[in-house]
């Protein structure tokens, strides 16, 4: 039970208002896209970085955990759900200001409320030359929390927690630390430079519960002389080995700087369309047959990808001729698009399909918002498809939530290499046929070097017993692939116990959690953190921070 | 005093051919390119990860503070010597191992007393088509021990500390952390992923005395189709800001990959040839007059900047075009360079001169180095320039150390505009040259967006008072450029305690350094982590390793 007087505390500092205990609000924030049995006794919305500080001094005093949220959106791993019961979630979403920005340097500094959106607004009314880095989650997402969960996106400069530096970090004990060059008063390469002098401490604040980030600098791609992005796609499900191992010299030499998505049918599908219930008769899991037949009816491959090419128009032209070379054999389609072809197949698109021989019409609606996420145009289209088994249509306010869709991903990491893409491959979409679920898969070369595989497990939850069945599905999945040594490179809220260390690993997290969050109040369990008694400190250890 | 019985111990487990006493030996290992007082009782010279371990618990038992050093050539910033007195050195170089390798993934897994040229020949053998990123240090150094000091080379993966990832860590307790994936035993993505999953660790150990790092894992760009570098040089000693603005958006654009380094006329001039003692008749410093005749007369500019363009042909005829336009009316000479052109060079000196009307003879020396660099190969010329001021040529086995020869690097990091490029440039000039040195330096787009200056006080150690001065001018450029807002990006130990953090900061790293090194006997004050008492730990916190 919370104490009241925690709740005046509260109060005091951030007014009634903004000290949220309804029974509603605290039902919807409890709510995630599978089943949770948290419960939330209340919700604290800061707007500065003083009133965070005030609220962590009284879940200190109170013995409160506190389980920070910047927009809640983290669909898929647990939305805005604490870890473990009886959180009071720190709602940052007020905390929106932009603090600085530099054109020529290409960076912006901001507070964890920023959104995608928000951030893309800022930039087009200034003008801006820079692009963001989007997620296809939703423009309402916060920038500072996707990057947190180390997020990717579709630019170069996607891999979000490689783009990041100068993390101001407010702990529990009320005290500050700024990371980076930022520890020195007046250091002028606080925005540009990341690892600051002696150990490097943003690593630590990621995927953590060691403190609240206040604070982080993005920077920003300044836009290319020329955009062109490109889509293929392959039909045999055999060849995606062949088309990893041919996009990732392309990766590692620089030609292709961006992450590069590849889909599978069934996620495409998705993005196209709901279940098709009628056509058949309802029964799931939608068959490989199924799907196969919509992939010739709707006009793509078993994989389907796609990336972008930044550059002048000379480099984009001889980035073009090196992927044609290294799709050639192993691709069945390769489009290149760029805003006049986008322009001119919106207008029109049977004029198009006579010139291209690719009736792209049906795809637009699809290729839009990849196309601009690769440009720093953030979307919510791609969320559409978690409505994918529902029986209505998506509303015009998405909120998966709220709207009982039922969505697990699980991502597991690999090297970027054909046999780890099968592999993955293969073993998810055998576990989630023999569930009873459509195995929607994305494969991003992240890196030069690494891949990340995303597979949804994606149904309704207004089912009886699908909740159940989705759960162990990802279980077993889960335990399988970590088996077979494909470890998740982030983690829902109902798995955060797998990361938990044992040993020297453990004792040293658990030693740094002691250090900064003394009390054990912020976010105990996250990633495996703080899970035992977080209520009762340690004091031995007060004396460290004394 | 060094305990005898602690000898005794080191000798059982390392054999007493690895315990170093001889004072002959000793003195070498105290002795740096400027004058320190440190004393070392004795070197440790561990071959396996577990006789490292074994030494560090001895250490902890006797409290005796142990410094490690993977090949010691750390020169302008203290060499191998410890920071403080009465550390016994833990020499990793026999640690030299090549544990992994994968020429698909471009990585190398390596022990810390592996060498650039170690690695460099390793590839070469076997036919592989990887570079290493080499400095212009030696042959000689340690990968491991310049990337944990954040060091840097020349082509596209010159920033070392972003392409390493998977350390092994042994601690002062004798427990061992592994960062990143490889915490889960059998984690494919291990030598390929950086982040692992929850908070991490990669940024603890570098600039740092929380562990001995004895493994990590480099990642190798693949040698493109088409190497070509170009030169450049402007003969205006104003202009340098324009060729910094010039270069970052190139750097930015994705154009231009490696890092660009420009270095001045005093720069150049001591890669060329020492001190002209007879010219001047012994007077110091060379004054800028002097220094402009000599940029006539062995044709070097003001300002003199290398870079590499990596790629197809296209792709480095495009780089090229954009190259020189960006630098057009500011450099007042660019000239690009690949092997076939180097060749004919070398080989037909005069014709070439009559070709491309640059006299390329003279500077073929100092070119062909820093073109090898570009391409992965190490060299140790550029450590001739350590002599400058020396009286006798440098031999032919150089040894800065043992040379008496005075050398102090100071290092400050900036954003990459051409404004703080000029107020670093002006600033260190004038110091410099008030205190008798000459201002050598060069100027690094390390990053993107970041600058790196590195300003050499290069001296004889053998003229008396030289010492002094030096240190006094260092001390005082130091200073005013922290006061600037000018920090450095890494330190030499002779200035560790400028990294001290008070407040938060300071308690965080305290409190982390205590959890892992309980005893504080690891490099005490390294980076100005626990400098105060090492040898007492704080008992209270023992309980958190237990």
């Amino acid at each position: 039970m919370l104490d009241p007087a925690a709740l005046r505390q509260w109060e005091l500092v951030l007014g009634t208002e903004n000290v949220i205990a309804s029974e509603e609000a605290l039902r919807a924030a409890a709510q995630a896209t599978f089943p949770v049995r948290q419960s939330v006794p209340a919700i604290l919305r800061p707007a500065t970085r003083e009133e965070v500080r005030r609220c962590l001094l009284i879940a200190s005093h109170f013995s409160v955990p506190v389980y920070p949220v910047s927009s809640g959106k983290n669909w898929g791993y647990g939305s805005g759900v604490p870890v473990t019961d009886g959180c009071v979630i720190l709602d940052l979403s007020r905390m929106s200001r932009i603090l600085d920005f530099s054109e020529e340097l290409g960076y912006v500094t901001v507070e964890p409320g920023v959104t995608q959106g928000q951030l893309f607004e800022f930039l087009r009314t200034r003008n801006s030359r820079l692009w963001i880095d989007g997620t296809g989650s939703s423009p309402d997402c916060s920038l500072v929390g996707n990057t947190l969960e180390r997020g990717f996106g579709h630019t170069p400069y996607g891999e979000h927690a490689a783009n990041v530096c100068d993390f101001e970090v407010t702990l529990s004990t009320g005290e500050t630390i700024e990371t980076g060059p930022a520890r020195f008063p007046g250091a002028l390469a606080a925005p540009v430079y990341r690892w600051g002098l002696g150990p490097s401490l943003d690593g630590l604040f990621a995927q953590s519960n060691f403190g609240v980030v206040t604070r982080m600098t993005f920077w920003l791609m300044p836009a290319p002389e020329y955009f062109q992005a490109f889509f293929f796609r392959c039909d045999s499900p055999g060849g995606l080995p062949a088309l990893v191992d041919a996009l990732r010299p392309l990766r590692m030499s620089g030609t292709l700087r961006s992450a590069i998505h590849i889909g599978n049918d069934y996620k495409v599908l998705a993005g196209i369309r709901q279940y098709p219930w009628t056509e058949t008769g309802g029964s799931v899991p939608l068959t490989e047959e199924w799907v196969s037949g919509f992939r010739k009816k709707l006009n793509f491959g078993a994989w389907n990808g796609s990336a972008g090419l930044y550059g002048t128009r000379g480099q984009v032209a001889e980035a073009r001729r090196l992927v044609r070379n290294a799709l050639k054999g192993k691709a069945d389609k390769l489009q290149f698009l760029d805003d006049r072809l986008l322009e001119l197949a919106g207008r029109y698109s049977g004029v198009f399909a006579f010139l291209t021989r690719w009736d792209i019409s049906r795809a637009l609606e699809l290729v839009r918002p990849v196309y601009g996420l690769m440009k720093g145009v953030p979307t919510e289209q791609p969320l559409r498809s978690a409505y994918w088994r529902k029986r209505n249509p998506p509303p015009v306010q998405m909120n998966p939530d709220r709207d009982r869709c039922g969505l697990l991903w699980l991502s597991p990491v690999a090297p970027a290499e054909g046999r780890h893409a099968r592999a993955l491959a293969e073993i998810s979409s055998g576990i989630l046929l023999r569930h009873g679920f459509e195995p929607m898969l994305s494969i991003t070369l992240i890196t030069d070097r690494a891949l990340i595989c995303v597979i949804s497990i994606t149904y309704d939850r207004d089912q009886s017993g699908e909740d159940q069945r989705a759960m162990a599905c990802f279980e077993e999945l889960r335990e399988l692939l970590a088996a077979k040594g494909y470890l998740p490179y982030r983690l829902g809220i109902q798995s955060m116990g797998s990361a938990r260390a044992e040993g020297p690993y453990g004792r040293f997290l658990e030693g740094i959690k002691r250090l900064v969050d003394p009390a054990g109040i912020l976010a105990p369990g996250r990633y495996g953190v703080g899970y035992t008694e977080p209520q009762r400190p340690s004091p031995g250890l007060r004396s460290v921070q004394a």
